[in-house]
């Protein structure tokens, strides 16, 4: 796969989101697969668009084959809209597949693999990893145009053993906000961050 | 109803957004329901919790029986997740009621209306309205801690002789972005800067 041209990558890792057959009228049962969708759709979607520099990426770790990681490339997709149910539509396709440890397309930008969080963090070792925390140091005064990838946990968080691992290969621990925020809005508030600088408005 | 505590009022014009029964199956087909729901859930929830100095209102201008105002306030709201079906769920139990001009109570928090939108914005004639569009002054630089209506258009915008009326009614046009955004990724956005400013953290 190619990220070249990819320089926002949002990674969330979903403790309990479902990793095969889950009911599209139900996705908070599925293991809070609504959180993973509005994650996957606040990455990729402007108005009227999607934002071809970005990926989302979400490592699923619930029942029943744990851990599945799952890729949206924001320049390959297609036939995706940004309300949830379309969203957990294509999940539930990519989690029919096999998965290996290797990438696997499901649909037009689609990716599945059976990566696990460190696997997904080692792949992307060339990026500036910053994992966003509440207590991190705040991002607006600390930024500056690169290639991202941003790590989130989602409603539960993440684990302390694995929070470990992924503070080991951050490159900076980050803050957006006095206020403790859902993963989707943290994406938002990062997206308007980077264009702001990108397009030369100042963040205040 | 009392607004005393909610500073923070969201207001979208919903152009095409159905005023009576739909199926919690297609909410983009509802006169995109979906988008109206994830305004909704983002006006008024964080991480664990829903904001009560915060209040969502939405004015439905969709077939069959435009207008129809629905109110959602964040220190009465009960039952309500932050899923898109569970919202429009909410929502479609509201149209249901038989709508006069003034709030009818639907269940906790939520209120309908035959209101349109020039008679929402006369309810709030004592906050700072403030209209989002992408040519405004750049919020960040021009804001202070007030009682506030910001007003959003949908997917469609705000028709001209509607947005003439809004504006006339304005205190500020305000953008928040160099980029087109939808309008529940604009709430974030709002939500943060005031949070920021709040809670003493610069925007910059």
């Amino acid at each position: 796969l190619n990220f070249q041209s990819v320089k926002r990558k949002f990674f969330l890792v979903a403790n309990i989101a479902r990793t095969s057959e889950f009911s599209l009228n139900d996705l908070p049962g599925a293991g809070r697969m609504d959180i993973v969708c509005r994650f996957i759709a606040q990455s990729l979607f402007i108005s009227h668009g999607v934002r071809r520099d970005s990926a989302a990426i979400v490592t699923l770790l619930g029942e029943p084959e744990p851990p599945k990681t799952v890729l949206i490339k924001g320049d390959e997709v297609k036939y995706m809209s940004p309300d949830e149910r379309n969203i957990a539509g294509l999940l539930k396709k990519s989690l029919r597949l096999k998965v290996e440890k290797s990438w696997k397309k499901s649909s037009p930008g689609i990716y599945i693999s059976s990566k696990d969080v460190e696997e997904v963090l080692d792949c992307f070792q060339s990026s500036k990893i910053v994992y966003l925390r509440e207590d991190g140091q705040d991002l607006v005064k600390n930024i500056s145009i690169d290639d991202f990838l941003f790590v989130l946990g989602d409603h539960i968080g993440v684990p302390d053993e694995l929070e470990q691992i992924i503070i080991s290969k951050s490159d900076m621990v980050a803050s957006l906000s006095p206020i403790s925020l859902q993963a989707d809005q943290c994406i938002i508030i990062l997206h308007n961050i980077l264009d702001r600088i990108e397009r030369g408005w100042s963040c205040g």
